[in-house]
């Protein structure tokens, strides 16, 4: 056997029919799990590769996007990064929601098959272990931005360097003499919430200062959850001075609690945001935050989607993006007197 | 001959090839004007149909979105109502996005057609009538949403009551006492634009007001545009006490030239957006805008190309949804002192 190895000839090896082996290729569920192994084993032994689409690209190639999210100001613009980046390389760019953050559904995984997508996006949103492995026998590739866990060493995964973001956020307050900082994160389980947090508490060690209790709170990213927290905290017998909002909706939802207490931003409380989206600059007091390049983090995350599909090797799985602190208007010392 | 007409009939009676059936069929340009016409004719003598994947919808079946300005929260209300849709029915969602306005390329097309895409919504984007009739030809029907200019008659259009929200807009401030409204439009050849203009108009006719001179700017939407218009109508030897905004972001835009003037909104001044985007009930003042359900516009325009994919016919082939006005804290008597 010379040259590259055929579909035919796998079946032949395998004693199975070329039908069967194609299942196995496109991720089917249909073949019996001993078959399955069987015939993937001599996929893998002889080092059969599909013929991949993105080595002769057509009009007709498609990438997926899936994102958790869609309904904000954060997933447009990681949504549009991916999207100039992919629009430029001449494929279609297909977008699928994840809706009420449910796991991606059988359904969505088979549609990415059907349409023969070149590869997927995940913001996020996870697959659990067996859909990544059928895109993987599939010669799938996928990105995971923001992963709701950890990702797997050998999912490629783009982020934003949280950890610096909130150290850089607590760092900025306590600096301006906060000693009291609540913070308000995004949902518990996200590996983004608890880098930024262990972050904030960084900085308070680094920086010699205790950290203070019962001043941690979690949100939803948006608003309302904002707002709820900021009520908590400031209904405390020592409520805070300042608050590290943990996306700038929170940040919104500060400000209004604020309001509500008559309390004046930053005279009273000192508040910082994250994510720097568009109105952070345009809101009354102009917001301090922690800029992420969700714009850029979509178009590497594109780019490194490409890679994959064009066979090229990762120089590395796992990228950060810097954050950076960008001050505003909406942080001042911490007025001297008792409240 | 009985039954259903095939290509191969079709081929014959032209005197051409399959091929060139399949060409004009499919749209493409290498077929002399001649033959395409004569191949045309019979297509539509003889009711030829194409099979629709649209009737055995399978797992690979996809529709495009072309946005233009996907950098916003309007663009994105819009999108995730077409999402919802298009997803509940099984089928991907194509994103383009029209970058500075561009009009669509020839790339974009041959792509579509190259995918085998089901049909298309353009928002705020126009297809030339080269292009259009491409797609007609192909048998791949379009809904447009907020055409740039207003549609011919044959093409579905879903909007909103532009006119209406305008007039809204202006007989709220003129019934809170103002005289002096201005008024920031969208880009000037916009027809949502010129109906918004037409029913602040419209109001003040109705209200027996006289249109006051010299108050009204275009805007590109953006904050910097509802800025630069506010400023410049701020400055006048007798600036308005009232600005309708033409949009949110536009709205924000004024709430900073007020900042900047010293003026409060809504104690020296008044405004009223378009939009009713996200920020607009957060922001402080809470402001005053007229809503455009631009969710249910992206759903509606959804729902309208499936049917069209179905091969339904449409009881109207324009729906424009109602806008509403959303009173909130931004707008206010006029003082009475002069300014």
């Amino acid at each position: 056997m010379s040259g590259r190895t055929t579909i035919a000839q796998i079946a032949r090896s395998a004693d199975v029919s070329v039908s069967t082996v194609s299942k196995v290729l496109n991720g089917h569920t249909d073949v019996a799990e001993e078959t399955r192994r069987r015939v993937q084993r001599l996929l893998d032994e002889r080092g059969y590769r599909r013929r991949r689409a993105a080595h002769h690209r057509g009009h007709g190639d498609l990438i997926d996007l899936v994102i958790n999210n869609l309904d904000s100001a954060w997933g447009l613009a990681i949504l549009t990064g991916v999207e100039e980046v992919v629009e430029s390389a001449g494929i279609g760019l297909v977008i699928s929601a994840v809706h009420s953050r449910a796991a991606l559904t059988r359904r969505w995984l088979d549609s990415l098959l059907a349409r023969g997508s070149q590869g997927a996006i995940l913001v996020l949103s996870d697959l659990d272990p067996a859909q990544r492995e059928q895109l993987r026998r599939h010669g799938t590739p996928i990105v995971v931005i923001d992963g709701v866990s950890q990702p797997p060493p050998d999912v490629p995964a783009v982020g934003a360097t949280n950890f610096a973001g909130g150290y850089a956020a607590a760092e900025h307050l306590i600096g301006l003499g906060h000693r009291r900082i609540g913070v308000i994160g995004g949902p518990e389980q996200l590996a983004c919430t608890r880098a930024r947090i262990a972050g904030y508490r960084a900085a308070h060690e680094a920086g010699g200062v205790p950290i203070p209790r019962g001043l941690l709170r979690y949100g939803n990213f948006y608003h309302d959850g904002g707002l709820r927290a900021a009520r908590s905290l400031l209904e405390l017998p020592d409520a805070p001075t300042a608050i590290f909002a943990g996306s700038d909706m929170h940040a919104m939802g500060v400000y209004e609690a604020a309001r509500q207490s008559g309390l004046d931003v930053p005279g009273d409380l000192s508040v910082v945001g994250f994510d720097d989206l568009n109105f952070a600059s345009w809101t009354a007091p102009a917001l301090t935050t922690v800029r992420q390049p969700l714009h850029e983090m979509g178009a590497t995350a594109a780019r490194t989607l490409l890679r994959l599909i064009g066979g090229e090797a990762l120089d590395s799985s796992s990228i950060e993006l810097a954050t950076s602190l960008v001050v505003r208007d909406s942080t001042a010392p911490p007025r001297t007197l008792e409240r």
